[in-house]
């Protein structure tokens, strides 16, 4: 059967290319084979992910291993969706055929994080000779017909959800693993979610599923709108109200016992501190570019535990699969906009401007 | 036994009492009498801490029910050892002529963070009339004759530790307090130990007996030598080398599994992130009075968790004191001076001005 | 508004008392008076539990402190609800009028389990000199029209949840902290729950409320019915058919992840075993009374995990109050008979025999 | 270099081939080459455990794709340590040369268990083709002069450890994977060791290092001599003395903290239970090959854990290697009797009839 697939593939494919910063290209692959413990993806949709944006402009933040990214070959895109049509060698766990989602980090499986499950901190990232893939970010990605991924990065998609919805599945994972470095026990708990983009009011959505009791803070009074249509308990405009003042109040005096930060806005952090409850905790998802102020005094005399993540690790991706599966969450909400693969340079502005207050922009190939 | 053990204990005790800042006297107090789940300790020893001079000369930084510290009556200092003489009622967990170790804080026991074992943040912090303690700082403590305790904060100490060596007791309660929330398991891991004080000593014998690679950093070079003589397989003068370059070439690029950031040097939070293996913990157990620049971006990239911790919290002073009495750690090369009770305020500007190289000043009433 | 409330408290009350074993009489009780940290409880409604039909016939089963419970004055009863009428001095948790659910451990507060958040293993267990309380066991429970409670064992309800069904959380609770020491993640995991009981069933409630993928087993058609209705995703009649066998059919040949044991049958813990993933965990919930026989070879072989918890734990009737406010939980489909407290004899007959397919049979003094 | 090192490597070598139960004859055989991510070992020293008796005689307790281990090919053997002489394609985290000690266990890397981390729990076990690799149980273990190993399971070997003692450091891993899965941090802790065969002496040693109370207990009066020497506390014979009595006896009535079975012993797990303080721990490292009577009752009231544990997991051995390198535990004491591997089946009945009361037999090739 993996044959029969194998042979319905075509030779090459579209895809996106970078040749340098902001210089992005319609180019002719080769469609990737995949190797052992891969398999291939027929894209059905992607999203646009605001990290795109910033290697679009910036490149990759961490050293890579050879010309990534501006080497006229880079195809980003991580957030994407499709159909399994090829298998790699010994690849039992998949069929041809295969509905899937998949998520960005495969470890290298042979440093020390890895083997001890924290695959997304892997020491050897970026390093494809040491079996490190980073999909969309250091392997080729999703903005293209089809793409290989290594199967510890995909996931089978039940057939009731459509692929667009399935895009968010990704932002549900980065969410869940939030709040899993939180305790992941958010039932009865205050939880704050400062910055509402789309993990931010995904971490609503969630925390919600899950039981928690959920204010969300941001500026954009339509985001906030929506934050209370996903079931934030309270909104705070931080144009308007303090926010620490404002969670005192909510709270009988004593602030939240969890935060998901992000907004990556520079005061952010404080503010987040002096929101938590003594003995709290915070997950920063987002960050500002340049050092912040951080009041370390109050974060030691109150005891507050800061946890810096990256990307969607500890099978965060399988929990959010699972409670979109059940309709608990849902990804219908956050997609506001709809372009083809020949349209990605619209699309990528769409996303980058907020053109329309776009909040997910979804790409077809 | 217990009654006898009351009859001999005075009407009256001799103590220091803060009229204001900077403002400490001498004072015939009534010997307080131990309540129910109480024990009246008779000191021994008690060695003087940082803190002991910031409540000097800023009072406490909580927020604390009634007028202290600066009310004529209020007795300060922590980290002290002593004998049993009184029990109160119910109290069959100690003996009248129990030798003990205490250590600052007893929870409330009933608000959220004490019912769940987190009695170094109980959200009634200073509030005597729920039951909360801390020991020298919203009570009584031991620059005096006599202090109670809750039973709670007391510990038996072996004969074979001398007195003005357990007052170390409570300084590697921090110290484990710290590698406990860092995952225990430091066997095998490396550490980085900033700051030479005394906690940050204890860090490194601690870290040492538990079996961990250590590497201190800090400026005075007697410190540094006296941390090897503890155990610290390499030193760090960061005022000749970069703390964060030299911590990679000591690691192989890759930077230490954990840290312990016992400076409170406003730049020792970044350079803490820079010497941390990705995937990497830090402890804070001192902080820069003012905020400090923090590079968020490096945390989340880097997926970087980050604890503050408050005291000595989840029983780590049992642990200390078992090391200590199994010989794994000493409280002597800690103790550079000695003081009789009545030469309090010598003892206190001794530690303040580090004359004669202090490290750990013990009064001995 | 605390005296007022007092003022309303008559002198005395209906309950009823263990004389002894099987021997349950109506009495007239003074009225309890709360001390510190406490409060008195008007019992709205109760639910009959299992242990109480224990406690009936064959007494605690831990060694207690006194006569208990068969001393003509012992009340028993754990799962109920009511109002606030009477504060204990210093108490401002809560107000005269505040509806509550209560849970029954109140650990003594000073020994290391309670020290560290265990308050269910209290080692003090049933000293009620040192501040142990576990209400309706060895303190007088709520089968009678009023009950002290100290206040780590009471939790606001909210308006919109009735009575009755709030008799359910603290089974809620047990069904949680049973997840909760299976980890908590349980979103897109599968649960195994054996034994349709009432803590089974609000297992797979609880479970299926949480994102899990639930299998339940038992023996009788109804409860297995009713557990589908709960949301499980297939049952098991273990009459017809091997539950191992079944279980990793539906499984992909793997076993669950996670097992609930909530039936005390003999052969369950091995049954548990052979349906485990390796590396799974099994949580127990029930017992039998008798030795079973246990596998030990295949859980070391299979790296299996096996928990016993004692009650609710963790503040997990927290988390049940929680769920059940925001509608992911109910308790109306539990709840099968009601009587009045005159009619408890009648009550615990129909809990026992299970009379009319009886699950929880809730009294209302 | 690395080819240098390969070049000294020769064609064939000499080993030991199971042909059958209790059938093991020399043979010449390929020396293995190393693939990606793998090390050629040559082969210093290995000692002998339980668990290769257990395979020459009954074979492999799971099942494995293909013939083993009966073929007439397999090698076991698997506490082996050696040199470094050859490596696999894009290995760089060893050079020719490296001493080294290796463990068992490398994971699939690709099933949920691998992927968090819990290698150990593979649900590939065996299948090699999925990349799995039991060292000495799936794959050629150390009865031979070369041995491949994934560099998973390879740790350097400092020089001042001799190889002889080095075989003991995976023995201490599986001591250490006990003492982590009951949660680490054992100082001031009272454990009790059931079982003074290596890895129960082992998990005295270790259990010491870090600072826990440790009770021996066992029937073999050498062997509690032997433990006593390794720093345990008390020994109990419990052909003498009822295990439970006696540590109640020893812990003021309340049993221990912590509890590793080593033994397999039928009545170990009662006994173990009820030696256990209420909330304590018990880790499985061994087990009796018949069902065992077992008190569910007595472990769901006193809210006890149990953890079978297979192999040496978490990075344990990394740890062992450290605590040995640091002078904290030695293999020394424990190797009874030298070999050479021409002398296999000499050395092998030395360990299975405990001749010469053996502990440790090592085998050099």
């Amino acid at each position: 059967m993996a044959q029969a697939g194998v042979a319905a593939v075509p030779q090459t494919m579209r895809a996106w290319a970078l040749f340098g910063p902001d210089d992005l290209r319609p180019v002719t692959k080769p469609v990737p084979r995949p190797g052992p413990a891969e398999v291939l993806v027929k894209v059905a949709a992607v999203a646009i992910c605001g990290t795109d944006l910033e290697i679009l402009h910036h490149g990759l933040p961490a050293l890579v291993e050879g010309e990534l990214p501006f080497n006229g070959q880079h195809v980003i895109g991580h957030e994407y969706v499709g159909t399994v049509v090829a298998l790699g060698p010994d690849v039992d766990e998949f069929q041809v055929g295969d509905r899937v989602v998949v998520e960005v980090h495969a470890g290298c499986g042979r440093c020390e994080r890895c083997r001890h499950g924290m695959y997304t901190s892997c020491l050897n990232y970026s390093r494809r000779s040491k079996g490190h893939r980073a999909n969309g970010f250091t392997t080729d990605g999703g903005f293209a017909e089809y793409a290989v991924n290594h199967i510890n990065t995909v996931y089978k998609l039940p057939d009731h959800i459509p692929f667009d919805e399935a895009t968010l599945i990704v932002t549900a994972g980065t969410a869940l693993y939030g709040l899993d470095v939180l305790g992941g026990l958010v039932a009865g708990e205050t939880l704050l979610v400062v910055g509402p983009g789309p993990i931010g009011l995904m971490a609503v959505a969630c925390g919600k599923a899950l039981g928690a009791s959920v204010i969300l803070a941001g500026t954009r009074e339509s985001r906030l709108r929506l934050g209370q249509e996903l079931g934030a308990d309270w909104v705070v405009d931080v144009r308007r109200e303090n926010l620490a003042d404002r969670v005192r109040e909510l709270t009988e005096g004593q602030g939240v016992d969890l935060v998901m930060e992000c907004s990556g806005a520079p005061d952010a952090m404080n503010q987040a501190l002096y929101s938590t409850k003594r003995g709290g905790k915070i997950c920063l998802a987002a960050f500002s570019r340049e050092p912040v102020p951080f009041d370390a005094a109050y974060m030691v005399r109150n005891n507050i535990y800061l946890y810096g993540i990256r990307g969607e690790g500890r099978g965060a991706v399988k929990r959010g699969l699972a409670l979109m599966a059940q309709g608990k969450i849902s990804g219908k909400p956050f997609i506001t906009h709809r372009f083809s693969l020949d349209e990605l340079p619209k699309a990528l502005e769409t996303a980058e401007k907020r053109i329309g207050d776009a909040i997910k922009v979804v790409v077809f190939p």
